[in-house]
């Protein structure tokens, strides 16, 4: 599961330049910015949503589908700002490198 | 960086049952799945305003943060439920097997 | 002006009992909460970017016009659950009126 | 209670050029735009957050203090950029003048 993130971009990427009747992400980026943020915030309070549902329901399917959405969107508004999820991921890896006591520890071993 | 959300997922499981007063994400456990949801909803905001001011300035630095900020809250909130990042990335691979084109060209290549 | 929230929630509560084809309240109403709240998020991202918008171009008519959407869902959303407008406005009286100084004042020269 | 947000916007055009240290609207209005953009997006999550709570228990009554927080702080957004709550109420009356019949009809009665 760890690459879905690189192939996903990679097909974003390939798709953002196809027609926009073949493709849902190419008619997103011709729509703009705008309509992709749009997604972005319907997707965020769609997977807030699914979790207050989950918590009392205790199934969590609508929720990943939901979180599913909210990713795939920000892959979309990064695309279209010529930002990479690799940059986000260094970010966080900087993040959790820093206070990462457990991590620290296991490249010490090595 | 592919395993970049493998080994944060492992960190953030081993901080839900750490001290709050230790960590981060063990005191947002202890706050509770609203208190999770509202950092969602407004890393979600921050993350809108970060896109429509990297569209006029053309720098991503504060985009690619509140995106870092948004899927970290995002796991988060998955691991408060008892859900993985895993079902998640699951749930894109399904979607883009299927109407993925490029995808299983490649691999008919294969 | 200033009667307008009474006239709309005395409008919306007329339609919330109307026909789901006749009405978008009463369909909104049908669909049910989540809808209704999936409608206060997006109008809420909606608020935003066009206030964003509006600071580069000076021109705020769309922020009105989704002003205008965020605050007609919400009071969609205050029905739906038996309340009213005026515990709202209420609550907001009740605030400023504590730290309210030019008020304050004014009242005590009546 | 009609007249609430014109005494509150009355208010906030006042404490727009007070001191940031004596007021929080003030306060606001000097962090610029996006903190105010911020807190409309935080207030609507809290909202429907406190929504989907007053669904399960039925008591409103921090769907009330969240909504008043929704539309207090989009009336200092209107504000900071120089437009008014009288625009948006407008709108809304134009809005149902145009599809309300019980309204029309009160109308033609008089």
């Amino acid at each position: 599961m760890s690459d879905v993130l690189d192939r996903l971009a990679t097909i974003l990427e390939a798709r953002k330049g196809a027609s926009e009747d073949s493709s849902y992400v190419a008619s997103l980026h011709a729509k703009g910015l705008n309509k992709i943020l749009e997604k972005v915030g319907e997707e965020a309070t769609e997977t807030i949503l699914a979790a207050k549902d989950a918590e009392v329901s205790g199934d969590c399917a609508d929720l990943v589908y939901e979180t599913a959405d909210l990713w795939f969107h920000s892959l979309v508004m990064l695309s279209h700002l010529g930002e990479t999820h690799e940059a986000v991921l260094l970010e966080l890896a900087r993040r959790f490198d820093m206070s990462g006591l457990e991590e620290k520890a296991s490249r010490q071993n090595n």
